[in-house]
């Protein structure tokens, strides 16, 4: 297919980022993404070329350098949507460091809208999270559902932006703005190229099964079993993240429609525990994960998961990859890539 | 009484601000004012002066600036409180400009969060406001009422704000922070020297009654005459803004307890109509202020006072001047300077 212009794509070098730009690329659109590479590395998107055989023009920029911005903006006239996935996303570091947070994801976030405005460029894709919905008053949770509960900086500065994105809408029918709230993305291309590469140790289950079944991590800690869930542990709904970035295609077309404001759940609306999640590693892995239980922790929920049924009306998207494609395509992207895309290892 | 050191006020030059720089000093305190002038002119510091015989370090610094926020702190090294005011406060244009807004009252505070962690400032006293609670879910409104139901991006950055100091104070003890929700400031200083000077058209109802008494203005406009009140038309808690300042004198001394983050509502407790301050302000005026109805506007609620208790436990602190006390100041000021603090005029 062609496209109308290019797809800049902030934090283009991260988990969600490069498997987006892989679909765009197989969908023939044309990227250049930008990452201030402070959570992610260059590595990944030299894998991107093995897997598309495409050069992606990246760039070393912060989104708080609205000069360094411009600079792209300026090289590159024929941008016409940006794919907003840049931010920092460690829950606990958001606890501890707000400020920090609230600059470098809402402050961030201003200044790419500005620069956007002066460059005339009005189609935006955003990176959110179901966690704007804070803790769920039904399920399966659907965007009708009341956002804004959230109870720790990472999910205010989502919530934030969002409300921002929203106002601007509002204010000013030029501007088009996806708003796409993800569950639990998990799993990698199916390649083994690409995956999850957390810094440090991971804040999500799925990479810290994997690095269990890898050697990196002797067991897995699970946060509570006493929940009122079918195994007694928590419920999330987990969602391939190749679905997901299939996700963002489709949010695309429905952008060049010129749809204002609009709002969709990228889920499987589907939920799993943890045990389930974890028995379900072992078999696509073949390895043993052993666990030990461990109380709740604070400002976790017994489950979450969304209805995705409004993205498949509109959007035509629907995620179709199961549980054991998840496992085996983490599997594939850890057993390659033990110590992620750094040869050299970390903890 | 003695201070343990200066008190910068950012806004010192606008309505709220000037009447608490006056109170400040009059209380011993030393003072120092940060504006950007977009609002509010330096002749209202020199009124300061005729009424308080103190002159008031004044820099006309705009919040965005970081460099010239920091040479204000390298100059005066006793600043232990920030007292600010700073913020773009018009309704209407926030929906026109949302982000414009956003960077100037979100990012402005971020921006002066950072500054004063660098200098090791940890105090704060925001004006906030009860515009943060959204439509009332009960009356009156206390401090344990849902807050974040805004509908436009004014009231949702005072919101963000009081999000973001919330969480520093929960991230680092260091932090005090007292958000003194306000809810409708009027009047002026007893001298008739400072008093609220609205650029424009006034978007709040008591400027615009005494425009219309002084002749700036043909007949006020009374929106709703369908409201579920005593006379059908609007209620709201006036609160002197004289009494509104003290409020701060008040809060700061709570901030030197080192008190974390605290709310307090300042408000008198009392609703009065659109009716009853038009009356009010007639009698105190001996002029007569003609009106018409039109529709409801858009977002107004039919009632909205508060619960100003805990302020007066846990500051000591009550509004005392009552409505005829408001209307007879907001006079003196309005006759005294017919077009505001600028003798040229305009409309």
């Amino acid at each position: 297919m062609t496209s109308s212009g290019s797809i800049l794509v902030t934090g283009g070098a991260g988990y969600v980022g490069t498997h987006t730009v892989v679909e765009l690329l197989d969908s023939g659109y044309d990227v250049i993404v930008m990452d201030n590479l402070a959570n992610a590395s260059m590595e990944s998107l030299k894998r991107v070329k093995e897997i598309t055989g495409k050069d992606v023009p990246a760039f070393s920029v912060d989104l708080l350098d609205k000069g360094a911005m411009r600079n792209i903006f300026n090289k590159h006239k024929d941008i016409f949507c940006v794919m907003h996935f840049a931010g920092l996303k460690a829950v606990g570091e958001s606890c501890e460091k707000p400020l920090y947070y609230y600059r470098n994801n809402v402050g961030g976030t201003m200044s790419l809208l500005e620069v956007m405005q002066e460059f005339g460029i009005y189609n935006m894709i955003f990176s959110s999270s179901a966690t704007v919905y804070g803790a769920p008053s039904y399920l399966p949770i659907d965007e009708k559902h009341p956002v804004g509960g959230c109870t720790n900086p990472y999910g205010k500065s989502k919530y934030f932006i969002e409300e921002i994105l929203r106002d601007l809408c509002n204010a000013d029918s030029k501007w088009n703005v996806i708003l796409l709230r993800y569950f639990n993305p998990v799993g990698a291309h199916a390649s083994g190229k690409i995956g999850e590469d957390p810094q440090g140790v991971p804040n999500n289950l799925m990479p810290y099964i994997s690095q269990v079944a890898v050697g990196r991590r002797n067991e897995l800690t699970v946060y509570g079993n006493d929940y009122d869930t079918p195994d007694k542990t928590g419920v999330r709904d987990y969602i391939h993240v190749v679905d997901l970035a299939q996700g963002h295609v489709a949010a695309l077309k429905k952008l060049t429609e010129g749809c204002g404001c609009k709002v969709y759940n990228l889920g499987t609306g589907t939920g799993y525990s943890v045990l389930e999640m974890a028995k379900a590693f072992e078999k696509a892995s073949g390895k043993s994960i052993p666990f030990k239980f461990a109380d709740r922790r604070p400002g976790d929920i017994a489950s979450c998961y969304g209805d995705a049924t409004l993205a498949a009306k509109e959007l035509g998207w629907k995620a179709k990859l199961d549980l054991s494609k998840m496992c085996e395509d983490l599997w594939r992207w850890q057993s390659m890539n033990p110590t992620g895309f750094n040869k050299e290892g970390s903890s």
